[in-house]
Formats: structure tokens, sequence, C-alpha cells
């Protein structure tokens, strides 16, 4: 055992166990996130400036299985990858699009930010529009916000009755299980900051007036439901991490962190779907000679 | 106007005169291709190493304008601003998109590649497919193809009767006026390839396996009807370039000056639209003092 260790580069050490199966919150089981410290970093490069090169890095790798993905579905592969965040006010879902999915070609990303729903989408059942949002064969579809917002701000505001949303994670279990049938592979992150730091962050936004924008004073009312957004979290991590879709849980302290740590969960998945271009159903030397013979 | 020329810092040419004004095609006359020529570089950098650099230096620019014009949004503003992108076969629409639009934050961006209309578009005017992508305030819309294929393909193809074509010019005009009364700003590039230029491409495509996706065989008939294409694109870009949503003929057989060209532009528009971040509808020093006083 020691030799085979020893064989190993050193520094490579996150290639060695998946990032997957350092953050795949247990299906199962129940999750106390007072037991995870926001401002760790598993799994991660040893600091920050490490971490910003090789966010960098994988970027250039990510858009070529993006690509691979793409070309795929031209021939007819169903595959696509939806990536689910979830988090607290200020705990970054916007700051990782930019810079996470800003890694990949926008063509091939279909984002979906999910706010209060409209008066059309109450008409209809919680999983209307997120369906009408999935991504297609080859995309890549990124979810702000998603269907667990009706497990979550719904359960802390009890917008609808208890047993309704008690029905909902089975639900959503359901629905994440017909998804990965159909060849969609599931990445859902929950990032995870600490109450100081939404502090932290929600002050910066107050002290900078070009940040004011993206404060909103209700901010505050819902800060105050801390504990209660936190334990329904809990619940819905718990009852709706399977084995098909697990959620993984991201320390967002640190943005750096945090982008590196949802890339490189990105580049596991994509790797393991292996995406190939596909093989020309023409005759690519025939059209050569055609072309060559025009002028 | 020697002094005032000897005030301005040499190597500045290009902030002298706005590249909108050296590309922009002329309103109300005829327009022949056949005297631009395609690997022309009009007010760019002198060589292909500081046009890449040039275009990532202008990138960080252009995503703080965009962050600008979407909090402007989130207070009623209603302006944003529309990229449309057409050209022959390889002409590279979808670099564009890849390497332009990946400078943008990928959540502020409605993307859209028109294909060959659907059953269902068939059923609607050649307009309805086009308002449905239309970007909502604070975005940046992109058209991959856009409602000129129904003067292009339409017209070389006979996909409609003479006079029917011949009416869309008018509409074109009109709807694209109603879009920038709307507070839509229309950015329509015409990426002008030379024939020798499309053939080394597409011989590119077939000689590596990995490109083979994108090459279709059909490519070859639509290049036989070059020139009727040329004419069609003559005919749209005289009768289309309006003072309101003028076209742009974008030099385009070098990658590097393409992908600058359309940068600057963007970053012409949006610097003229001046947006701003919104003030606080709330008073910001009461919140800050609330949130000081929690834990």
């Amino acid at each position: 055992m020691a030799e085979k260790g020893a064989k190993r580069k050193s520094g490579k050490k996150s290639e060695a166990v998946p990032l997957a199966d350092l953050l795949r919150i247990p299906a199962g089981r129940p999750v106390d996130l007072s037991s995870y410290d926001a401002a760790a970093t598993p799994g991660g490069p040893a600091d920050k400036s490490a971490g910003l090169k090789d966010t960098a890095r994988m970027g250039e790798h990510l858009a070529d299985l993006q690509e691979r993905l793409w070309a795929a579905s031209t021939a007819g592969d169903g595959r696509r990858l939806l990536l689910v965040l979830q988090g607290m006010d200020t705990s970054g879902k916007g700051g990782t699009v930019k810079h996470v999915i800003g890694l990949f070609n926008p063509s091939g990303c279909r984002i979906s930010a999910f706010k209060a729903p409209t008066p059309e989408e109450r008409k209809h059942d919680f999983l209307w529009r997120i369906r009408r949002a999935l991504p297609h064969p080859g995309e890549i579809g990124i979810f702000d916000r998603s269907h667990y917002e009706d497990v979550l701000i719904a359960r802390v505001r009890e917008l609808a009755p208890h047993r309704e949303i008690n029905d909902r994670y089975t639900q959503i279990n359901r629905f994440e299980k017909s998804l990965t049938d159909d060849g969609v592979t599931v990445v859902k992150c929950f990032l995870h900051i600490s109450y100081d730091q939404q502090k932290r962050r929600l002050l910066e936004r107050l002290d900078n007036p070009d940040k004011h924008w993206k404060f909103n004073p209700g901010d505050i009312a819902e800060r105050a439901l801390w504990p209660t957004y936190q334990e329904a979290y809990e619940i819905a991590l718990a009852r709706c991490s399977t084995p098909e879709a697990p959620w993984y849980l991201i320390p967002a302290d640190r943005k750096w962190y945090r982008n590196w740590a949802i890339s490189r969960l990105l580049l596991e998945h994509l790797t393991a779907l292996d995406p190939r271009y596909p093989k020309a159903d023409f005759d690519a030397e025939a059209c050569r000679e055609q072309l060559l013979g025009s002028d």
C-alpha cells in the first residue's frame, strides 16, 4: 500500500479521490449543517492563488467536453447536464454562474433564474416551470434557485399546507429520477455560507452604492429566519440526496474555493460522461474531392 | 486644429474615429460586396497578437457595462441590446458567440440560433419566432442567424413568392424601428468572408474528424449558389441598413479581427448607452444599523 501511494505524483491528491466523494451528502441520513465548516476547502488547492489558477486551467477542459457533448447531440446522443444552485442570499449563486459557467461556450448553456412564481406559473404544479427550463440534449442547464424553493421558502413562509409540502420531497425525487433516466446528469450544489459571512456580504452591498441594486431590505427579514431556513435545508438535503441525484455541499465562505469546487465537480461529471465527437454519416473523401474540384 | 490633434495620445487612432463609422453600411445606397476586402482590418490593431490582447482587455469593460445595464433594468430602465449575426457558412457566427459573447456574464445573455423553421413556426408570420426571442430589459440578445434568413435563403431558394419576399424588407425595417423605439439597440453584423476562405474552412472541417459534425454535405450545394447569395445579401444590406438599425460589414477572413471588431462595436454601443447603477430606493444607513444590531 505504501508503495502504491508512493507512485502517485505529489500534489495530485484531488485526482486520487474524486471531489464528488468528498462533498456528496450521503443518501438517507439526517443532515446537521452546523457540523460543516463553511470556510473549509476540502480536497482543494493550497490557497486562493493556486485555486484561481487551477480553475482557469480547468476552463479549457470544460469547454472541450461541452463541445463534445454538443457534437454528440447532433448525432442523436440525448445526454445533457443540469447544474442546480441553491443557497442562502449572498451565498454566491450569481457569482458561480458568472465565474464557472463563464468558462463554457455560452451558446450551449441554458440558464434559468427562478424567482417568486408569476401568476401564470402559480396556475400549474410547482414542477411545471422547471420542466420548461430543462436543458435540451447536448446542453448544460443551470438553475439559479430551482424547484427546491418550493420546499425551502415555501416551508419557512408556510406558502402551502404542511402536508402538501411534505409530498413535494417525494415528487422531487420521482421527478429527478425521471430526469436521470432520460439522460440528464443532475449536479445539485448547496452553497453553504456561515451566518457571519452573510452579514459581511450584506454590509459590503450596503457600503458600496454600485451594489445597492443587489440589496433588498427584505433580505434582513429573511436573515432573521436563518435557523428556520437552515432546518428547511437540512430536511431537503437529507430527503432529496438520492443515489441518482445526490446533493453536494459546497463550503462557500471562500469564493475561490466555491468556484474551484463547482468547476471540479462539473469536470468530473462531464469526464465520466465521456462524450465523443460523432463519426461522419457522409463520405468525407468524396466531399473533399468535390470541394477541391470547385474553384 | 494641429494643436488639438497633437494633444491626443499616439496609438489611440481607434478612439478618434468610432469603428461604427468605419464599418457602417450607408443607408439608401446600393451595396457591392466585391468592393470590400474580406481580409482587411479597418481601424484594427496592427496584428493578431495586438488584436487578441485588445479584445481580452475589452472583456472586463464589456462585462462591467453589461452589469450596469442589468442593474439599471432592475430599477425600470427598459433598454437592452440585440446583436444580429449573419454570414455565409463558416463565416464565424458560432465563433463570435463563443469568443465575444463569452466575454460577458452568461446570465445576462439571451442567445438564439435560428435554423430552418419548425412546423409550428411555419404556421406564423416570419417575425413570430423572432419576437419570442428578443432580449428582455437589461439583457444582451444574440441572434445567430435571424429574420434575415427570410430574405436570404428564402430568396435564393425561392421559398416564398417573389412579391412576398419583396414585402419583407419593409416589414423588417418597420419591425426594427419598433424595436429601437422600444429601447432596443440593434447591432447587425454581416460577417464577410471570401469565397476562397470558405473553401479553406470547409476543407479544415473535412480534414479533421473531430470537426466532421460541423460539416454538412449540403454545404457544398449552398456554396455553388455563392453569387446568388452574395446578391441576396447585397439587396438585404442595401434595403435594411437604416439610420435606426444600420448594418455593419465585418471583414471576417481573419478571426482575430472579426472578434476584435465586434467586441469594439459592442463596446461603443454600450458606452453610448451609458447605463447607470440605480440609486437605492431604501435607507441604506438604516439597513446598515439594523444589520449591525443583529448578531
